[in-house]
C-alpha cells in the first residue's frame, strides 16, 4: 500500500483516503466521491477494527458484505482498496496506542471506554501506511472527526482532514451500517432521533439561547417520536472542541445525541448555531 | 523543516535524523556522524522536551549551551538543525499523546511516571515533521530505544531505527549531559556504574546463568565502587523486549541499571550475553 502511494506521490499525484469498516452505504459513497473529485488517486480501507469495540459490543456480528463493498468501491472510482487483517495490524506484542486525552472519555467515550484510543490508533496506523494528502471522514461521527482533527494537529501529521456532511434517508435518519440491525418498528422510531435534533435547532431559531432549553425541546421531541429505550447523551456542544456549551454565544454549536432503540445504538448531530 | 525534507526526498536524497535535548557531547556527535555516513542529508533537533520531565525533575536546570551545540552540529556535518519552541510543539489545548504500554511503566518509567509518554509523543511529532528515512538513537538509553522501536513497529511508521553504541569516558562512564552535574568526588564514583555492569558480565562469562547471581555480582561491585546514594534498579533483561530474564537461555541479554549519586541520576547498560 505504501509503495503504491509513494510511487503516485513521486509522480506528483495527490492522494485522498477514506478509512471505513465496510458495510458501505451511500454515506461512505459520498466520502469516496468527495475524495475522487479532489485528488488524483483515491485509497479506501475496509477494516473492522477490534480495538475500538468493547467486550460486550457488536464486533463479531458487525456486517461484512465484502463483495458488495468491493463493487461499490470500484463504482466510486477507488484506485486502491486496502484490506488488512487484524493480525497484520495488531501482531502479538503490539502494545503502543494513542491516548485521546479528556475528550476521549466524554460522550461516546463515556459509554464506550477505550473506543477512541482504538479509533485514533488505527487511523494513525492507516495514515502511516497510506500517507495521503487528505483524510475524508463523515460528520455523522462528530466526536471522531474532532478527535482525529486534534490528533492531526497535536501530533503534527502531514495530512489534511476533510469532514463531509451526513447523508440521510428521506425521513432524516442518518445513514449508518448499524441501521441494518433495526426491525421495521425500530426503523420507524429511529427517524425520531433526527426529528429531535431538528426540534432543538428550531427552538434555537425561535430565540432559545440556553443549552438546557434547547436540549429540553429536543428531549421532548425525542420521547414522542423515537421513544428510545435509553438516551446515552443529548448535549449542546462547541462544534470545534465538543466542550459542553451552556449558552449560545456566537460560536458554532452542535446538538449531539446517542440513543438506543432495542439493541441498536444510534448517534447523530446537527448544527444548531453557526 | 518538512518542506526542506520533502524537497530533498523529491530529489531522491536519503535523510538521517538525530533528535537531542542539546548539551551535546561526543556521544551525540557519534550519532550525528553515523547519520552523516549513511545518508545524503542529516537533520538534528534540539528540544528540551517538558513533557518527559516530572514535576520534581531537572527540566529548568537542564544545561542549554546553544551556541556550542550549533558549532558541534555544524562541525559534524548537520544539514538542518531544527530548534522548535515548546509553544510550537505544545500549543494550548494540545492533549493527544502516545501511550507506551506496559514497558513504559517499568524501570525508568517506574521511577519517572509519564516520562516515556513524553518521549514517545515528542519523537512521533518530530518524525511527522522531519520525515526521515532513519532515526538514530543511542544505546545508553536502552529502554527509550526499545520503546521507540516498538512505536515504529506498532504504529507502522515508515522510519528505520538505528541504535548506535554507547560512547564512554576512559574510565568507562557513559557520556551523558547530566554528568555535568557531578562534582569531582561524585564524578570519580560515577565510573563505578560501568565497573559494576562489567562485573556482572564477568560473572556471566565465568559461567553464572541465573539473573540473581549475575545481578548480585554487579551489585557488590556497585556498592564498592560507585557507593550510590540510591539504586533505582539493576536488572538482567531480554535485550529485545526488556522483559526481566530469570536465567540466560541463549537470547541476547542486557544488564541495565539506574543509580543516584548525590542529586544526579545516572543510567547505563551492558550486553551480558549475545
Amino acid at each position: 500500500m505504501r509503495a503504491l502511494s509513494r510511487r503516485a506521490r513521486s509522480r506528483r499525484e495527490s492522494i485522498g483516503f477514506v478509512p471505513t469498516m465496510g458495510a458501505l452505504h451511500a454515506g461512505h459513497v459520498s466520502l469516496l466521491e468527495r475524495a475522487r473529485a479532489g485528488h488524483d488517486r483515491v485509497a479506501a480501507s475496509i477494516f473492522v477494527n477490534p480495538l475500538q469495540f468493547g467486550p460486550r459490543e457488536d464486533f463479531s456480528r458487525y456486517p461484512r458484505p465484502l463483495e458488495r463493498d468491493v463493487r461499490l468501491c470500484r463504482a466510486a472510482g477507488v484506485d486502491w482498496l486496502f484490506l488488512p487483517t487484524a493480525r497484520a495490524l495488531y501482531p502479538p506484542g503490539s502494545t503502543i496506542r494513542v491516548a485521546p486525552g479528556p475528550l476521549g472519555s466524554r460522550f461516546e467515550g463515556a459509554v464506550r471506554p477505550g473506543h477512541f484510543a482504538g479509533v485514533l490508533t488505527v487511523v494513525l496506523k492507516l495514515l502511516h501506511i497510506v500517507e495521503p494528502d487528505t483524510l475524508v471522514l463523515g460528520q455523522k461521527d462528530a466526536q471522531q472527526a474532532v478527535l482525529v482533527g486534534g490528533m492531526i494537529r497535536d501530533l503534527d501529521l502531514p495530512t489534511r482532514l476533510d469532514v463531509a456532511p451526513t447523508v440521510r434517508e428521506a425521513d432524516g435518519l442518518a445513514l449508518s451500517s448499524r441501521n441494518a440491525y433495526l426491525n421495521p418498528e425500530e426503523r420507524a422510531r429511529a427517524a425520531g432521533l433526527h426529528t429531535a435534533l431538528v426540534a432543538g435547532r428550531a427552538a434555537a431559531r425561535a430565540g432559545a439561547r440556553e443549552a438546557v432549553k434547547i436540549a429540553a425541546a429536543a428531549r421532548i421531541a425525542l420521547r414522542l417520536t423515537a421513544r428510545p429505550d435509553a438516551v446515552d447523551y443529548l448535549a449542546l456542544v462547541d462544534a470545534r472542541t465538543l466542550e459542553a456549551t451552556r449558552k449560545l454565544d456566537g460560536r458554532r454549536a452542535l446538538l449531539i445525541a446517542a440513543i438506543r432503540i432495542g439493541r441498536t445504538r444510534l448517534i447523530d448531530n446537527l448544527v444548531v448555531a453557526r
